[in-house]
Parts: C-alpha cells; structure tokens; sequence
C-alpha cells in the first residue's frame, strides 16, 4: 500500500485537518501521480456537512486533481512518468452498462464511482480525494493535461470546466444564440468563458451588482442585475438558453419567462429544495427544464483539449492547505473570484 | 350582425343554458360555417369556473368546432360554400411576430385571440366559442377538413389532437423510441393512436386498471399501472419520452425516474398546482421537462390532413346540447370514453 498524506473531516462537524492513510499499489492499468494543484468544488463543502446524505467518514474531498505521473502499470499506454494528469468528480464505473459504452460515465447504470465519499466497484473499498499528496487511478479515468496552460488553473477545469462545458455542447449552443448565465461563482465563470468562446452573445443574470465589471473581463457582452425588476423585465423571452449554476433556491418561473419559444433553461446547480414550476411557464412557449452533470470521460479529455487550444482556463485564488477552513468560510458568503485551487506543495 | 344561438353561462356559478347573440357579418377574408358538432374539452369546464382567472361572461365555450361552410369573403379562396371547415383553439393573431411568421401562432408574443373567453385584436369585441350553430372566422383560422372521415369524431382534433400531434412531431418521436402516455383521457387516447401511427413503442401510464383493454385496443403495446409501485419501478430508466396529459397534481420526480439518458417528459395538461421538482430528477440523466400548447395552424393542417390519410380520429360519445352540463358533471368523475362531441342539430 502506498502511504498518503491528506486533509480529511472526522465527522460531519469537524474541519478538515491533516490525516494520514493508504492507497492501493499501482496495478497493472493504474496511473499513481502525485498531485499538485486541487481545485476546491462548493460541493466539497456540502459533502464534508453530509448535506446530500451518505456521507463517508473519514472524508478525503477533492475532485478536481491536476499533477504528474510518478508511477504507471505495465499494461498503460497512455502515460509515461512526468506526464501532466488529471482526475475530475469520477475514478470508476461499471464501463458495461449502455451509458459507459457510450462515454456516459456519469450515468452509469450501475453506478459510477466517484472520486471521493464513495466506494469503489469492489463494493468495499472508500474513495479519498485530492486533498492529499498522491492518488492511483485507473488509466481510463485519468485525463491528459497539456503543458500549455497554467496548471493551478486547469485543476477547476476537471469540475466546473466540464459541468458547463458539456450542456453548452450538448444543446449546440453557439453562433446566433443568446445564452444567459445564471450566476457568476466557479461554474458560472466558466459558462462565460466557453459560450464566449462557442460564439454565443453572453449575459450574465446575477444578484451581484459589483460583479459587471468583471463579468465583461470575461468576456460578457452584458448584464443583468436579478434584484432590478425593470431590468429583469426587459429581458422577456430574449433567451435561447440559460444555464443556470445557482443551487441557493430560485424562482425559475421568473427565469423561464425570458427564454424565447423553444428555450431551454439548463439547471447545473442542486439547490436543497425542489424547484416550483407553474405548468403554464414551460407550456407557455414549448420550453423546457433540464438538468445536466460534468461530463463523460471522452468528452472531459475534449474540454481539456478544446482549452489547451484556445487558451482557456479558470480565474483562481491559490491557497495555503492550511487555510482550508477559512476558504470555506469565505466560499460560503460568495467571496471567491472564481476558484479556490489548493497549492499542494503546501501540504 | 348574424343572429346566432348558443349556450353559454352567465357567471363562473351558473350552468350552461341557451342565450342568443350575434355574430359580425362575413368580411372579405371571413368564413362563415354552420357548427355541426363541437369536442367538449377539460378546459371548457375550467374556463366556465373561472379557474384560471379572466373569465368573460356570458362565455360560450367550445374549440373543437366542425361543420359546414355556407358563406365567404369576397377574397376567400381556401373554401367555397358546402366544404367542411374547422376551427380549433384560436381564431387570430397579430400574424407579424416572428412566432407567427413562423406559423407558431399560439405563441403570438403581441397575444393570439382564443376562440372564446377572449377579446379580439380590435380590443374590445368578446370571442364566442363552438357550442353555438355558426361561426365566423378569418380564413387563416379556419382549418379545411376532408369528407373522408366521421365529421362529428374529428372535431376533437382540433384541441385534443393537435395538442398530443404537436409535441410528439416536435421530439420526433417515433420508429425506436419507447413512448409514455401519462394518462388516458381525451388527450392521452390520442396520445397513443399518435404514437402508434408514428412507429414508437406506446406504453399508458395510468391509475385505472380497468382501462387496460381500451389501452390496447387504441393500440398500445403495455400498460402499467401507476398506483402499482412493482410495476412502476420495473419501468426505471426504460422510457425516451413521457407524453403528460394529465392536469390533477402529480410527483414528476417519480416519472423522470422512468426515463432514461437524455429523456424528456412533456407536458400537456395544466395542474392547479406548480409541480415540485427535485434538480437532481434531471440532472441525475440529463433530462429534459417541457411544455406544450395546442399548435400553429399548419401544423393543425398537416394534422388533419395526417389524420384523414391514416384513418385516425376520436373516440367520441356523442350527447345532446341539452345535457352538456350532466356530461361536465360526468367529465368531472372522468366518466367519459374518450371525449363528448354535441351534436349541434340538438341545439
């Protein structure tokens, strides 16, 4: 077994403070690398609180994971020692079932197997993330990094690159479209960046007055301030997509009435309550409601790609591991521009 | 003005009783034609009621209006005196939008004019509906309906019809696709002969055992029953599309759970209440939930004209004007096999 070092919760209250475990011994198809930028998700936090229920004690979180090769198993052909990697939200799945055949990891029928808070397809062993020194991962979940584009900024593509990448391409969207993005926060900017960079005219739907300025760095073309009821009205069936990346509770009926005939409002966030939708708000304009999570292994190594190419990474404060908990506390009241990646060498 | 007789109600309490009023006088784009039998939809009961607010009284109800043309415009082309005319949900638009430029008239954003229980696009004349012995309307509004097919049994293709045809065509549905009918009413039993026309695999979905054989005999190839949670979970994942006539509260999250990866639930029926949906019904799939309202007017034609080739029409019960409100009180109980058509030579 391989010794680690990481930072992991105790219980459901605790912080996150260093602790010491094992991982497996790099197999014939694994990839070992050692791990040197994580991202920091907000969905960390809701595990680490066992929020969604399930929760798995102790609790190693992480899952968007960028280092270098250290160790590879004598049937990998992908990587070499000193290659870039990267692992996103998921380790494993049952690679069988229709949706795995089709690079729908995601969706695996069977039961895709997370990157941390979860057991492996063995039925028995916990997963630990990547706030920790090294991790082993079967080569088919371990993603090629370019050497390209700063690595520290490419950890936070591995989560909220590929939750906003793939609904933008799964719904096509681009040249001649209107999209909105709901919510300027680690998904949010990225939705910017990317319908941008797919040629859709962006405006960016936020609470946050003092963000503009910085949703037009990004590349917006405009803004809207949800709290203005006048500005908000303005917009009245405008859109041809919105993705919303909000999971605080949110009224959509307010939101579906600006998409056009035929719109599609893309939900990527989980708020804790259900949604309340008026019938009359989809049927009113043939709209539709959907939902959409990261993305499947093929078209992960895609996103990495299309950014490598077109210089595209996430805006992101480095931090100390040792500040973890304040990085939560102040992630929690939205002073994150726009991504958390933890500096591993701190650890 | 064209002395015309109807029923209608005075007041959102009263019952429909026989009232006397008049018509415009054809203009040169007007089609006059004599009601020979009107569909008693769902929605006329809700509209008499008031249950959806703005109510005009007196209100005639009725969309689902066929009969005999015996006078036209002088610029009317489409029909000559003794065709067969239709008319279903809407009688005008603003016919400059873009969505009626498209041919999506019932989503005119300047407002469409409903067939009753609505002000025409002077601004102030009331729209009277179908349970009454003639008509008259713009060209563009009135449908042309072959001779080929039982008169009084397509009138209810002019809403309960066009509402199911709408969004099957929309999404394609048809040849590989597993295909859920939520409910078999008057939408839901033209939901099936739709799907079953266009090549897909129909299954109901509905509360009612006894309406198993009536399911297959309309041609659907399964039928499970929702109140049976057995039965229901061994549809888990195994649906493309869910067709969703049904307008009494309902837990979508327990349908999206029938439909697989990439699956979309669409709805036709309006509930009193908004529906509660858990983001992760969609997003655990990337599934879509939508909307839609009745259909423009090519598409309507296209319909009939689909219907007339294929043989397909409603399964009516035929009633007398006289007891149109003991058929509400029927309706009401579901006590109806698949729609009331009144024959209009009663009144």
């Amino acid at each position: 077994m391989i010794p680690t070092k990481g930072y992991a919760v105790k219980d459901s209250k605790a912080d996150l403070a260093p602790w010491n475990f094992e991982r497996r011994e790099v197999g014939p198809h694994d990839v070992q690398f050692d791990i040197q930028f994580c991202g920091v998700c907000h969905s960390d936090l809701h595990q680490i609180k066992d929020d969604w229920g399930g929760a798995i004690y102790p609790m190693v979180p992480g899952h968007e994971i960028v280092g270098k090769v250290i160790k590879v198993g004598s049937h990998v052909k992908k990587f070499q020692i000193g290659d870039l990697a990267g692992t996103g939200c998921l380790v494993d799945s049952c690679r069988t079932c229709e949706n795995c055949q089709e690079g729908l990891e995601q969706f695996c029928l069977n039961g895709s197997t997370a990157t941390y808070n979860a057991i492996g397809q063995d039925g028995k062993t916990p997963t630990y993330g990547g706030y920790s020194n090294t991790i082993v991962v079967h080569e088919d979940f371990v993603l090629c990094v370019s050497e390209k584009l700063d690595l520290a900024a490419v950890a936070p593509l591995l989560c909220a690159g590929i939750t906003t990448y793939s609904p933008l391409k799964h719904w096509k969207v681009g040249k001649g479209h209107k999209l909105a993005v709901l919510g300027l926060g680690g998904l949010g900017h990225m939705a910017v960046k990317f319908g941008v960079a797919f040629g859709a005219e962006v405006t960016v739907l936020s609470t946050s007055p003092e963000k503009e300025a910085d949703a037009k760095k990004l590349g917006a073309h405009k803004f809207i301030v949800t709290t203005d009821e006048e500005q908000l009205k303005s917009a009245t069936g405008y859109f041809d997509f919105i993705l919303d990346t909000v999971s605080a509770p949110h009224d959509l009926n307010l939101y579906l009435s600006l998409l056009r005939v035929n719109g599609v409002h893309i939900c990527v966030g989980v708020p804790p309550t259900p949604y309340e939708i008026h019938a009359f708000s989809l049927i009113g304009g043939r709209k539709s409601l959907a939902g959409s999570l990261i993305g499947g292994l093929p078209e992960t190594q895609e996103m990495l790609d299309y950014c490598a190419e077109n210089g595209i990474v996430s805006e992101i404060e480095m931090i100390d591991i040792k500040n973890i908990n304040d990085a939560y506390n102040r992630m929690i009241k939205g002073d994150v521009r726009y991504r958390f990646v933890i500096d591993m060498a701190t650890l």
